[in-house]
């Protein structure tokens, strides 16, 4: 396996540009995958790109330009030939076109469109209408369409002619004159199949399919669901339009995953890559969250501070303030994060709410008094008897250990039931994290530690 | 699109149930994917699963089976007459019958094996023998395999004869007699190839393989990096003993996100959805990350109590205390779930350490200085203007807005940081996430609030 990252491949690179010696450069570039050349010409200064970019082959050249960091097709478009952008932008899919124009500046999408041939910037323009998050949007418009009096002899007639600019041949998809779906074979069940059989006979009939406005995360979630290779999309009207292949349904999960991280840890989504953001990037990506919550902190502010006579008091009370909110803080989070995991892969939704409170307060109630009984000894033993604190009183620990219990009940049932009313009025769930979660229960674990001391100590 | 949540899909298959209307329940059934047909058939009540899935044709009843719930399975199969086992066990891939055995008690698993066809068995026991996390755990046995000097024809012949019974056509590899390596071709080329041309001239003989004892995220990871549809996978000896195709892949990239989740959330991984974990699973896989957080908060007490004094002199510091904590633990929480993410997938790795550092340091200079002008405005409009709270006074704001300044940037600097390490040293990274990273800098931020009340306050 090739290691790039050890630079050793790097270094040999460099050696040979150095030496001159292309031939043996291009072979070694070529025993490689397209992915990995992408790599490579990434990392490689900008003047050299050019060069070594020009060395591969047509097929392979529009391979690895697929792969490769936006800002480094933008500087190779600029250092194109009209003749050599027309022969990459030949080779390319519909599907690789349209992200290309997505991410390039205006300038560069003009001078795409112009070399574009005229079918394909039909093409690409229909994808381009649908909206960001859209099925129609991550589709491609290069498909086998099959009709069902074809005979399997007929099929594979077809797929010979046209197969090689379709994005998969696995599966084709059998279309009326009209273009509406019909059903779907697969190549092994052509192949499995008599010459002179029809395809109608063979088919399946019974597709499960996309429109071009579902989300995109539902479409790749389906997909990998029911361990299809590709899912067919159609329009309003029920005409077959695009399909989903897998590759960008994987693509999709790992951005939506990606996604829920940076949201849940308080991140504004970006889709570039950790090491290509600059800082001011990253820094507008986090201060918005940061702020927020900072401010938001007021309101511990606000409880401590009207409860600062009595802390005055009884000073012990003030060094677990930290502990509560913490343990606070981590339950909810615990139950937020296993709901807005099971959202996202489908496993619960809105309805099943009740069942989720329900099963979260057993837990809560478990863990709420597991801790507390932790926390009893060790307060008991440790602060007072290994450490001397004689303010720790058998009644101070009691007055923290019930604040455990409700606290952590508390956390538990805030934090399970924010994911599930996010996703019912259309906010993502991620938003429900840890971040949002602990400054509720900062102030709920406060409120509730205040009034048992209040109740028990008689401050 | 079929929607199981909302119900009234599960009271029609009730109502046919209850009407003993069998053949048109079947007709209904079968208008669904396997794996819908599976989501019915879990939901249903123990005495009616055996019924409904006898309804099943073979052939339907064998892909909706694996598509079960490990409970159910179990169940149905100890309804299942030897005849009945015989004929599922059958119609599986190795791969699956694999999972089942995984899945099931011993005594179970027993039956299996002894209902399996004795070829099977071995490349059961074949995978069996894998560790838990590696490729081979996850590969199927079953690949079409082509010899190099066969014509086109040939191929295709082979894979008529012995096409249905493999997972995928899609992808068929080349081996020598003694079951090397040599290469691979698509159907594709296949297809577009002339009858009479060898394989040998038409195979990529470049192949990227990964090795049995790889581990599987690794091979899932690069599947969706080079858009591969299966990988193969060759033993200590270069000989090809199986192959990991895609849907396998995104199994394991889900599980793994899954997992990033949950240890970020400081809960044990479990693979079983939300709802199907009992109160105690639960419990147990949450309750010993709380503990242990909690005790660990006593170091946070003894910082605070040792300043106790001080704190009552001033006590109008103790309410900024949560802010400063949670803006800190925030600050940390992006950088190592920015940094945890990337070194998942791929984009970072250790050797990055000096520049994610260099990146993150000045991130975290220009969001602590904003933070702190942020938080110096509100408190003196706030909370000396509006609230006036005259112990807010302009050298106190700035104790706390100094502090906001280093907290940010340790907390960043810690936060990015502790990933990098936990990879290098074979943890992972993902448990360096909040709750572990704002254990660490609710201590630090404590600590700096307090050196600069000293210095600047004179307590």
């Amino acid at each position: 396996m090739l290691d790039l990252e050890d630079g050793v491949f790097m270094d040999q690179v460099e050696e040979l540009v150095e030496g001159k010696r292309w031939a043996q450069l291009r072979d070694m570039l070529l025993l490689l995958e397209p992915a990995d050349i992408a790599l490579i010409l990434d990392k490689l200064p900008e003047d050299r790109l050019p060069l070594l970019y020009r060395l591969l082959p047509k097929e392979t050249a529009a391979e690895v330009f697929v792969e490769m960091d936006p800002d480094v097709q933008e500087l190779l478009i600029k250092t194109f030939s009209d003749t050599e952008l027309k022969e990459v932008l030949d080779e390319l899919y519909v599907d690789d076109t349209v992200d290309l124009i997505e991410e390039m500046p205006a300038s560069v999408v003009k001078r795409i469109l112009k070399h574009t041939d005229p079918e394909t910037r039909k093409s690409v323009n229909e994808i381009l209408k649908y909206p960001e998050d859209s099925a129609g949007s991550i589709m491609t418009t290069e498909f086998v369409d099959l009709k069902r009096d074809m005979t399997v002899e007929d099929a594979f007639k077809r797929i010979r002619r046209t197969g090689i600019d379709k994005e998969t041949i696995n599966i084709c998809y059998v279309t009326d004159p009209s273009r509406h779906l019909l059903g779907l074979v697969s190549i092994r069940t052509l192949l499995l199949a008599e010459e002179d059989e029809a395809i109608e006979d063979i088919m399946e009939t019974n597709v499960i399919f996309a429109t071009t406005l579902e989300d995109k995360e539902d479409v790749a979630q389906q997909l990998s669901k029911y361990d299809f290779l590709a899912m067919p999309v159609v329009d309003k009207e029920s005409r077959l339009v695009g399909i989903v292949t897998i590759d960008d349904a994987i693509d999709v999960m790992e951005e939506e995953a990606t996604e829920d991280f940076e949201i849940m840890a308080a991140i504004t989504p970006t889709d570039k890559p950790y090491l290509r953001t600059g800082v001011w990037e990253t820094v507008k990506s986090r201060i918005p969250w940061l702020m927020l919550l900072m401010l938001s902190a007021t309101f511990t502010g606000i409880v401590i501070n009207s409860f600062e006579d009595s802390l005055a008091r009884c000073s012990v009370l003030i060094g677990f303030i930290p502990m509560l909110m913490g343990t606070g803080g981590n339950s909810g989070n615990q139950s937020s994060v296993a709901v807005i995991r099971g959202l996202s892969l489908n496993e619960i939704s809105f309805s099943d709410l009740l069942e989720v409170v329900w099963k979260e307060s057993r837990v809560a109630v478990v863990c709420g008094v597991l801790l507390a009984c932790g926390n009893f000894v060790k307060l008991l033993v440790v602060d007072r008897g290994l450490m001397q604190n004689t303010e720790v009183t058998p009644l101070v620990a009691l007055v923290i250990c019930l604040t455990l219990v409700c606290t952590v009940f508390c956390a538990k049932v805030v934090g399970c039931m924010l994911p599930l009313l996010a996703e019912k009025i259309g906010l993502d769930p991620a938003v429900m994290a840890a971040p949002f979660i602990s400054t509720i229960v900062d102030v709920l674990s406060l409120v509730i530690y205040f009034a048992f001391a209040t109740a028990l100590l008689g401050l």
